[in-house]
């Protein structure tokens, strides 16, 4: 699916897979086995937050589409991230240290050498997933379940997001191998094909339950409003949806997978590169929109810094790029 | 070569290539093309070095083998790194603003956060790639040539280690893709045979000329003697170097390249991950040698943090492991 050009020849290149859905489940196009399972990591915090909305939480504490956001990203650590994450925190009773995701420097380089600067360790509010983690803790508030253990497979709050989950990708999750993410929660492995039919229902919800359609809205325009909440004033998926003025709505996760929601053509969209690199997931997913039609050929001129970046050394010149494999444009 | 386990299933999977060749040029184990060719990046800085030696600049400057060991390893800009190169920077009248080989942050996350706290950017001294560089600027003053330009691929220094190049690996560079390293300085695309043919040579000079087999043995000695200058305290080179006490001697590269040297078995070997990942190179690296039978049994047990490193969550917790594909154990 991408190449990493140096000089004159492809120094090293990466395989994948790719698939295109409709509400309704129909694969609209494919790269690849669309059935083999994934798992799909933080691409799939946008589905992991629809509880939040459908138990009644997030209203009855009063929160907003920036909270929500922080829920469907991977926030990368910014002291407006960790700042927003700790009133909220306040607002439901807790405290950070009820954050069960572990504590990570911040992704952000600028906020991880604050700290450093400071002295101070990282917590688990700089971790990119504790605003899922914030939402289930409300959640769990919400319903008076107990707080603790709250990450655990068997807790309702987990419940709650594995039948969302199961009906959002028209996945039986019954037999589903079940990993633990990075953060802790339980990951279930989906075909490929699940991920982009739970990413076309955002899309289009209207064929959904009423409150599952009104969710999936919320969830839809709080991601598209707030892309510096996805994750950061450097991160890949929020100068993406910057750069195309909300046309698409992405959400990358670990192992190299990464969701869309077309809104427009009422489409979503799910890729994951075998070997699991970022670089690649990246270059392909603009490459398989470009083969959509999302963007006009003016516009997909001026995203090459997405779908050709350059490849520098060291004194910062220029040494070759990534590139989308040739067949993936046509 | 290389499968990335979370919970029950693989997440992940890597493809390569591997040869295992001896000083005489053939090919005594191979794993996938053998002649397609690699950029070897900064696992040949081994080779690199001959000339340091042979032009006679490393004796008439009185270096040691720890200067040797730097110019053959790609350190992790430790405090020792740094104050050493600077050091031997001042033996030829150089500077450290000599080295063309641009900055970055040290690998060492310690030494990174060290420069971060005193407000010090980092500078060409913390390139891994310094005392490569310090080399290369070494022959050039022995030799009275310029020093301005010595990574440019017209210039003397450049030349004789395309001459080395080209007599180590049995391959003829009038025809190959250059590329430019990640240090600025060329770097020839070989088939990968190429370069398990020129470790060969380093664990069996005695085909050699004379000058080069001495050259090729003060090198083996060096790498073998200074692990912890080749990488550093963190590093898999040196930490897998010392775990095995010289048994191998191996140096890795960019975009998952290795090359290692197996002094009992006088053989060389070679592996390029397709897509350029280092987790991959290194358990792959580790199943091939387990082939080779470079480790009995009991040994083979007690590396298995190099073969079967595991993958943690951000808590700390083991959630699943890298392996060697199940094919590259038999």
């Amino acid at each position: 699916m991408a190449e990493v050009w140096r000089g004159p020849i492809v120094e090293s290149q990466h395989r994948g897979r790719a698939v295109v859905a409709d509400a309704a489940g129909r694969v609209v196009a494919c790269w690849g086995d669309a059935e083999a399972p994934v798992y799909p990591r933080s691409a799939v915090k946008p589905v992991q937050a629809l509880p939040l909305l459908e138990t009644g939480a997030f209203y009855s504490f009063g929160l907003e589409p920036p909270e929500l956001a922080l829920a469907c990203g991977s926030h990368h650590g910014e002291a407006r991230h960790t700042r927003m994450i700790q009133s909220w925190l306040g607002r439901i009773g807790c405290k950070p240290s009820d954050l069960e995701c572990g504590a990570h420097p911040p992704f952000d380089e600028d906020a991880a050498a604050d700290l450093i600067r400071a002295g101070t360790p990282a917590t688990a509010l700089h971790n990119n997933c504790s605003g899922k983690h914030a939402g289930m803790l409300t959640t769990a508030r919400h319903c008076g379940e107990p707080i603790q253990g709250y990450g655990r497979p068997d807790h309702p709050v987990q419940q709650r997001i594995r039948a969302a989950l199961a009906e959002m990708t028209g996945c039986d999750l019954a037999e589903a191998p079940c990993g633990t993410d990075g953060c802790g929660v339980p990951t279930f492995a989906l075909p490929l094909r699940g991920l982009a039919v739970a990413m076309a229902r955002l899309a289009d919800p209207h064929e959904l339950p009423s409150a599952r359609a009104g969710a999936a809205e919320r969830v839809r325009e709080a991601w598209a409003r707030h892309a510096t909440l996805i994750g950061g004033r450097t991160s890949f998926d929020t100068k993406l949806m910057q750069a195309v003025h909300g046309a698409v709505l992405v959400k990358s996760g670990g192992e190299g997978v990464v969701a869309a929601v077309l809104p427009r053509l009422k489409l979503g969209l799910a890729l994951k590169i075998d070997d699991g690199t970022p670089r690649a997931k990246n270059v392909a997913l603009l490459a398989v929109l470009h083969h959509l039609g999302v963007f006009d050929a003016g516009r997909w001129q001026g995203l090459s810094e997405f779908w050709a970046p350059a490849v520098t050394n060291w004194a910062g010149a220029a040494v070759g790029s990534i590139r989308p494999a040739p067949g993936l444009f046509e």
